[in-house]
């Protein structure tokens, strides 16, 4: 599944009538110059054609050689986690400001996407997370994270109280509106907004970023990737486990979040322009000086 | 309703027995030093005792001279916020570790309440805000808070969208966990763990700090007594408005919740030995170097 | 000193032969307008005309009605710390990106000029520091500051250690590269980048900011504007004191350094569309979401 | 020079006569066991003794086994950076409140000494940076960090200037007070009071910490130990560079700044007891809630 690519799967942001378009387009220049397209089958429902196979994401895992996302960083988050298992690699496509994941414009997208099939692109591993949550001994929730383990409180306005440990360590007990436990992808996203540093993509790496501590001189903690991490919560106010936003749980008072490293990882093809710390400095604001 | 006192009502963190037995020591002592002694018929009901008068917190707001709080700062919130409308002397007396609220600690309340009864005391006067939200041009939700009123995403794991103005003037739109309009008194609360300032809870002064802003560059902002905050609710997230963790009101999109000052102040009265700085020290753990 | 005005003096940035050109523009326009026109000295020094009468500061302090300032913040802040003891309202005009304090553009000055001459303008009064050194029971040294007084750690790298009282109330004993006490003016400028708060500038506040503190939950306090803030200087290591970056001195170990308000006021007009929160919003990128 | 051990060399504290004394004892007890003893010759050089064997710290890095250091964690971190190009393993000692490089207590360090030297002990390794000068082609100034290579604003007040970029690509132009570059080791010092994370001492890593930058967006990055960074000098104010507190060196305009991953690393023995967790919640007060 590396170059040459012979068969690529088109996959777009549901429900979004404009991206359908592009995708079409896409599609009829990829076959023209001799690629097997397959479509997202529910990318592919709101569409009026039946010229290309569509795929589930699985079978897309499993006989695509790339596969093209078109959407926005949620979009391809979402992809990334499924496609992981598969080793399936990722270029992303973003139709208005560039995301960090879907770092090509549509406007040049046909040029990029062509220089990129010839072998013109970069390859990027980065890392995901596994979290299972342990109630009585039994293993009652599990998810995959691309950016983010949150452990968070509910609606209840109390802070919530846990214990983490790190390989079976003790670590500290906290009291905090929650705890972030995310990748370096998942260091710009909610994390940064919490005072979590950014982890060069590029690295293994796990932080732990308190949400609002109680105790002011609980910082971000980053830790390597062959850490376990596990939370045990302390207080019975309601609580709730979110992976990546996409899949979340509630908590109870007792429960055990372990996360791990997920042994898979995500591979995103960049084009040789791609610029990480461009990047940053564009999503940041980093040019601004007030 | 200031010194010399002649009525002195008695009110203790609910359903606790340690307590009880205290605010019973207590009754005796101030009854031998000729004072009219209340009982909080909440905390009384948990008493088996009729020796004293039982009054609701109303009764006691009309008919006390001063109100001795037993508890921990928690109780002395909600008590002191009911009783702000009728201007009644607080005094707060800790069990455990003194509190921002409660500076008198139960192993020398004795000798302190005494001094205090012969005038030895400070005066201080605090704010508090009065929330209400408005939903199609009706008040829908109305609450006052001595700490902060806090506008927070809820189970759904996005960030919430809102548009804050000040005095009708627009200030900014945010992205975030959410808002904290704070007291001085609250600024050492929930406040502070958002990255807020401590505000000398002598002040008259409003602060306004973000939870976890998306926009990095978003920093607490620090507005007169006299402010009239709005905030218009954008994302269809579900929200909340809670106030002093006591009250809350699940918000639609669209509402607005406007914050203002509350007319009436709350009226503590502090040991002469009471020092603002040194609770600060001993509270956040200034003297300790690492 | 207030509408109408009569005489209007000029001040630009010195050596800068593009403001010179456009206040002598503006001079020629002001005197059309029958105004007297006067120009400070050292911006007259640069320019090869004697038409306009040339006065110093102190002279334009006690002779203008109206003192336009074109320029920077930087310069702004130098002018008005001078202006402060004679109560000249000023204006300040941007040549190009919009100060804080210079919150005209040069490209539509003459409209809004004329507008504001006419008395369309609000006016706002903002609050300086005084700050002496007192070293032996003598003042060594005192200066005004519009921004802050910064007690700062020298080129030695290590961290400085001192004593801070508010009132003769002692507070803490810091170790950090320094200590900010800033006016609500410059709660935008140094204090923001070490974490302190936005202080709406109208209100008469002082804010301490620690620089890096050793302790992590020293915080930023922010207190009335009658506090006299003293700072006892422990360390032997080289420090010293700044205001608004225009003055320094170099401190020794037992100096005390004491900053209060002081009691004259800049006198600021602004023009009727001025929005200090629009301001704010472009100043700190808060339209900018990554 | 790993376990079993026959040469100790024993290294204090300059000037100290408490810790003379200790170090006396310990020479007397390890001789009893048959070890042959050394002591720092500066170290000596405040003894009336001439029993040991006086050693300059280079022969000791080349001929003993094994070197314990008694002081805190600065004199800890001056031999460690000496001895790290010799791999002797180092163990700590502190006479006062524990540090993060010298954790064996002098109360019971003979105990915990014996246990270690019979093979109870882990071994770790930590990076150093390696700091170069580069003016006008020529490298004028070089030195060795264990916790941090920091770029300094001097005595002049304002923010400094420079360009930061790492392996060659550009990064960011950032104004500030300063720029941290710390190894994991440096991330409990300095760095953390600037706002960087704490970084597991077991990993290799470069964090980038800017010290009060202007721009609010500016966050510590995390790279990996390859990175090549390189920073230049815009601004023309005085500014310095400082290698952990022991070497300095005045910049100039210009000047490029490249700090590396030192090729040796520190290898430091604890004993099996030894947590790093526990340390930090020591001394960062984490148990501490106010």
């Amino acid at each position: 599944m590396s170059y040459p690519f012979k068969t690529i799967a088109l996959i777009g942001k549901h429900n979004n009538q404009e991206i359908a378009v592009l995708i079409l387009d896409l599609a009829e220049y990829l076959t023209g110059l001799q690629y097997e397209v397959y479509i997202d089958h529910l990318t592919a429902s709101h569409m009026s054609t039946d010229t290309y196979k569509a795929l589930t994401l699985e079978e897309i895992g499993r006989q695509a050689d790339l596969a093209v996302v078109m959407g926005g960083d949620g979009t391809m988050l979402n992809i990334a986690r499924i496609l992981a298992s598969y080793d399936v690699p990722l270029i992303g496509i973003n139709q208005g400001r560039l995301g960090f994941l879907t770092d090509l414009s549509t406007d040049s997208m046909l040029e990029t996407l062509n220089e990129m099939l010839q072998g013109q692109y970069t390859t990027e591993r980065r890392m995901l997370l596994y979290a299972e949550v342990i109630r009585d001994n039994n293993s009652v929730f599990n998810a995959l994270a691309f950016n983010d383990v949150v452990l968070y409180r509910g609606m209840s306005s109390g802070m919530i109280e846990f214990q983490v440990s790190i390989n079976n360590e003790y670590v500290n007990t906290m009291r905090s509106d929650g705890l972030i436990v995310a990748t370096p992808n998942g260091s710009t996203a909610y994390a940064l907004s919490s005072g979590g540093p950014i982890l060069h993509p590029s690295l293994d790496l796990i932080e732990l970023v308190p949400v609002c501590p109680h105790t002011l001189s609980n910082r971000p903690i980053v830790v390597g990737p062959d850490a376990s991490i596990e939370v045990h919560m302390l207080s019975s106010l309601d609580s709730r486990v979110h992976c990546d936003s996409h899949s979340n749980f509630d908590l109870e008072q007792s429960d055990r979040i372990i996360v791990r490293r997920f042994p898979k990882t995500v591979r995103l093809l960049h084009s040789v322009n791609h610029s990480y710390y461009r990047m940053l400095r564009e999503k940041l604001g980093w040019s601004e000086l007030h």
